[in-house]
């Protein structure tokens, strides 16, 4: 096989990166089916970079084939998203009781505890006057330590493909709330399982640290089911939720 | 998008089973770029219809896509494979768990039951003279019924696609072993696993019946650390084993 | 056998509070031998009563049996209090595992809600102006309907046990810290917790409920760490501190 | 206190063997008062050695204390036999785990294979065949190394008294089943167990660990279950069971 071309390989990118921000917005409503032709029209591209676009929204959850029909827009109930939520938990509770039973390099934990000094940072003064772009991005960091120390492809593979799930990501619902105040005292609670996370990595205790993982996924749930319970207004706001189907 | 042709359909799914069948007996080796041109012109088809295969084969986990020389055959390393049953195992736990947690109406209860009832007849005897087509029947019928009762689209999706992955099927080492001692007794000890974990669900222990489902995936580890210290020839029967760098 | 009569109880009574007493405060040291005759009558008591009040805190605890040479106050480690209040946890999260998992009468949960409404009730306000008194006593009804909702005359008597070793009731450290921030900070991670907890048992998620109680019973453990590194003096206000030595 | 005379001693030792063979006989029913006056004459002792051999009864879980009635032959239902076996799997459950996560020597892995292998040997041939006595002996050995793994003295003490309940034991069966072939079949399941602790603790897999000890536990279980089916005249051969009321 030839390698795709840069010109076939930029369509493809600007597809992908169109057609997610309409489903987001809910532009393209769950359930639509995407007919090839005109949308490739439509988006003043060629049909094989659209075809490609349309396989990685697919493996991003975003959009599945059907058989008879071709692609159609994912429509996601509320308990598909709790479900996918939960595994998230489930996978990075994995890799953090692999990383606690196996033993992690000093030098690597050294970076965890720097990370939480840096969210510890993020979080002075009261809630209401936290750094919350201090805080995502210190966490982002903590997520992808979590995985590394873990050292397993096919760990860091799955949990890669369990994040393009709407809201399953750890940073999920981190810029969609910024001036709430129950929210911001909850990052709290998250920091202290990061803490909990990272003593029991370096004591080996890998049940805890799994378990521990596994309660911290859950945050996003509590997040959002507050969310779920706002005004419709409120609602559109949040990224992805247009794909949720009541 | 129109629906995809019969005709392509057919030669797409001819090309993924001649593919995997090569990749499986090492007729491609680990790491071979698949070059779109030639493979296309020998396998008799076009490029869309081969290209379609290719990315079937990709979710299978048989090759991988890089961004610069497109389509490679995977190489699998044997901590790769070892990681993808813990992975099955995982998945298998969390349906089990939540099955247990959430409960399971009588009637499935009972299919799991007569399922088992199944098994035992298949293991009447001495071990060498078992039934292991009714085993493996049995047996791939009791996993189903696992993720039924767990009643997760995500889970039975995720689930779906790591039993692709080669070796970490319920049923992986199943028909490559028939005539082995050592491993016709380990087939009691997967019953008493079957039964344990049922037994968990009824009494809705789903802590036990998480745990009982994930070591009774690591019977699967057993089996590839003793088919690995096998004479290279025997080895070559075992299908998919040809990715398996050392 | 004839009931023990009355004057020879309260003379039991009153031996066991008078040597509960001078053990925590160190007044009798780890170690020591506690010879039955001097002692009887220091305590102006007999020996029967002095002896019943021996076995009551051998119980305890408290005092230690030696074949050789009768009772001597019992010498506790660091090591051992760590391990003391990881028995806890780990009979507390079995208590919570089992209520959830067996499931819990609508009344019951309706009682521990209302418990936990008193707490937050009881945490009003900023950290440094809590009312620890209410704190404390939701805290005890708490762990007692954790307990009682297991129906477990077994793990009743175990957990009850295991509270009476220096340390390892959940209201352990509760009243010796009043004014410091941190702990008072602590006890919102702790309420997040019991929260937690009852929605695990409400949701029959067995795993989930017996996990939060362990890493709840920790919290003691980081207390224990913070107090060992008090000056001499401070730690001297802890009761039972006498008992472990360095 | 004065060390107790070798004569008073020995008393006590010849009042506990025969009033636990009484109790276990059913000689002695659930529930019997026991007066101490005419007790001590029948056994030929007087007072003091027999209170004392009554607290011993008490620790071994076969007496309780009454405040108002002094002690009585305690009364089991079938419920707190299972909670008292359950109670053995989580305490040596946490052993194993601790065990797993802090390491364990070398030498101390070798005696555990060590031990397994003389267990192999008392089960080689045909189920029906096997050394039941060795069974018990290398099966007791391999209990008593997972509790010195964990090095914890608090988890050794409590495990040492959860096993003087009735039936809770490792080798609470073992030796009033020696004909039954089922029983016999499920000594291969327990053995495959200890071969998968000794894997886990060896691979420092400490959630595994402590869920396969657990696990292991409940063939206590079934055997109990297995025996409270049998015909009464069957039933009274097993020691104990006189004290388990319907």
């Amino acid at each position: 096989m030839t390698a795709i071309p840069d010109k076939q390989t930029n369509s493809t990118d600007f597809a992908v990166t169109a057609l997610r921000d309409r489903i987001f917005r809910g532009a393209i409503a769950p359930g639509t089916r995407l007919l090839e032709v005109p949308l490739a029209k439509d988006l003043g591209i060629s049909r094989t970079p659209l075809r490609q676009a349309l396989l990685e929204l697919e493996r991003e959850g975003l959009v599945e084939r059907k058989t008879t029909t071709g692609f159609v827009v994912r429509s996601l109930t509320f308990s598909d998203v709790c479900d996918a939520i939960d595994l998230r938990g489930l996978l990075e509770g994995a890799a953090a009781r692999r990383a606690a039973e196996r033993g992690v390099p000093d030098a690597m934990i050294a970076q965890m505890n720097e990370t939480l000094n840096r969210i510890d940072t993020a979080l002075t003064g009261a809630p209401g006057k936290f750094d919350l772009t201090g805080y995502a991005d210190g966490n982002r960091d903590f997520h992808h330590l979590i995985v590394d120390a873990a050292q397993s492809r096919v760990l860091r593979d799955e949990i890669a493909r369990a994040e393009t799930l709407p809201f399953s990501s750890p940073s999920a619902f981190l810029l969609s709330q910024r001036d709430d105040l129950p929210f911001q005292r909850s990052l709290l609670t998250s920091q202290a399982q990061h803490r909990a996370v990272v003593d029991a990595i370096t004591r080996r205790e890998g049940a805890r640290a799994e378990n521990l993982m596994r309660e911290h996924a859950r945050i996003a749930l509590t997040n959002l089911e507050y969310i779920m319970g706002l005004e419709r207004s409120a609602r559109q706001q949040v990224p992805g939720l247009a794909l949720v189907v009541d």
